[in-house]
């Protein structure tokens, strides 16, 4: 644990309502000096797989031993069990709904444990919101040395989400899909530039984009230098390949939305 | 106190302006070991019975002293008075205009100060932004041992909102209102299944709720026992009935806003 | 540095990605202890005006010493430098674009430093994500009392905007632009009281605003002074004039939006 404990929050409670004060105040009604910070909570409404990869990108910006709680849990409070994951890493909260697939990519689980002991969790523990009753509760417990054993019993495994993976076609270009479009309508791939590479060899080099109609070549290192309002390609900082267009939206310039499929395409 | 004195926030004010930035700048300006919680500060502007439900599903769930700052606060600067509710649970700070009217429900006040001693305010205190002059700061102070006697004189009463009441209708049915509608399109009703019990005794058990020309009769303890997309019923995670859709949006299933009138009707 | 080092954010990152998580993570893993105050991260993508302005507006009421870290980048990555700025009062970081332009008129720079020193960054220092590799990581290692001279070379200055500027028309008005509209739909004007009478001496007293074919004379301390709906004038919190309309947009009543140019006229 680090001298003041951290717990991250991450779901698709939005800012309207009660519930993501209700979490806080339910982690700070155990541990008093947790510092609770906010990744995001304006996934949207049950979007796991947005939800994984949001809080993939974030969790390895934190410190060591960082407990990272994640609710997007449109099952809860059914079969679905709530999960303590023990990585090297990280401390990852939430329901058994793969929302830490894409972390556990990267950092792979030491430990799962099915969260059962009401002893630790806020009573009584409603259908609707275990957020408030457990996951939270559970997180302030950990930052307070209870050992992930007394949480509840060991499992074997977690359900695991897999991203949509590009794939070769007969033409050795590159299938890929846009996998999150963020607040400035950059439009980012399933491909990273050690991706493509594996895929295509030294062609992958020099390569164009082609979207629909469009087709987008100019490679760029940083948004402004492509001509204001034209899309471009760039390496983003978490290392995937994106279409971005400087000081405006690539999403709305191209008419593309989380989901589209585009074609990597060599250009030697 | 507890060690770290808590301090929550609920306003109107929206996260696009420094008005947020301006209370917890005033606050540690003051306090410098406070920790500011957001409970929202997206309530609608103006809507003070918005601010004052929501803010009472909160408060419960804070440990015990926590201070709540609730700042919905259309009459600013008039003659509407400034005031601290202190109670056994509780310490409350805001414009007294009805905003912890629920919280009092469960937690009634023991004194009510009206916040005058301008040595306890930022000055110069100005006729439009309380928030940032009088309750940040007085919040900040209290959080420092100052007694709330010091802050101003001793009121008889406050302000206090009445949430319209489920009726019994001739018929034997409950009308009941539409409170409040979450980011998620559920609908939250005004009564509570001791309330419905107290109006329909064991006739409450199996019940039906009809909204227009939407009937609604099957009751689920999770959102996502109902067929996807089906509006249901269910008691939410703070005790009210609720109109829920499974992964959908009921508000849309069933075009109900906040202020709609149904019918809660036994099904025996 | 106070007892608990504040570092506050002011952002275009907006709250749907993990951009703002990433900079608290990269901050935190440097200074655990910082107390992590965030002012917006909902000003319009690529608008430094807007940014410079919100910003301006809560500096003054955070602690002495506290460190604004302020990122609306639209050219992070290029040849514009990312700085700190040492005034008596505060500690500013963000890109050399202006961005701190009104903070300094009433807080002049000390000392402008380049930052460089690849020690103090974040690594591999991304060409897109200042805030989470350099701003962020050199705000957390300025709480931990490392000499700003440390981050890299002193400049002679730094970007400094302009406001539009109030100007007089020869029929001794006064022409003045909306610089902000708030959540509320308040017109925030670019002049101030002594601004107006520094141009209009003692007709200051009673004036008008013609906007379009519209005219508002009324003036008022608070908001609900006015007819509910009628749009008013007041000297608003910051000092500043603003066109406010009860309960209501005076925005949408005027139909006005930021930069749209009106008249102050004296009435006698």
């Amino acid at each position: 644990m680090p001298a003041r404990p951290i717990i991250t929050l991450t779901t698709d409670f939005g800012t309207t309502d009660h519930y993501v004060g209700a979490v806080k105040g339910a982690i700070l009604s155990v541990a008093a000096d947790a510092v609770i910070v906010d990744i995001t909570h304006d996934i949207p409404p049950h979007d796991v797989m947005t939800a994984a990869w949001v809080i993939a990108r974030a969790v390895p910006v934190f410190p060591r031993r960082t407990i990272h709680v994640a609710v997007t849990d449109p099952t809860v409070g059914t079969a679905r069990r709530p999960i303590l994951i023990v990585t090297d890493e990280h401390l990852l909260i939430g329901p058994d709904n793969g929302l830490f697939s894409f972390v556990l990519e990267a950092s792979p689980p030491s430990r799962i444990i099915a969260l059962t002991t009401l002893h630790y969790m806020r009573e009584p523990v409603s259908a609707t919101f275990h957020a408030r009753d457990i996951f939270g509760p559970v997180a302030a417990h950990l930052t307070r040395g209870v050992d992930p054993a007394n949480f509840g019993d060991t499992m074997e495994t977690c359900v695991r989400l897999e991203l949509p993976r590009p794939a070769m076609t007969p033409q050795r270009t590159v299938r890929a899909t846009v996998i999150h479009v963020d607040r400035f309508g950059n439009l980012i791939l399933n491909v990273t530039r050690p991706g493509l590479e594996a895929l295509l060899g030294s062609d992958a080099r020099t390569i164009a984009v082609v979207a629909g109609d469009a087709r987008v070549e100019t490679m760029v290192t940083t948004y402004a230098e492509a001509a204001a309002g034209a899309p471009a390609l760039l390496y983003n900082s978490s290392g995937f390949l994106e279409i971005a267009a400087n000081r405006s939206r690539a999403s709305e310039a191209l008419g593309l939305m989380a989901g589209a499929v585009v074609e990597v395409v060599p250009r030697v």
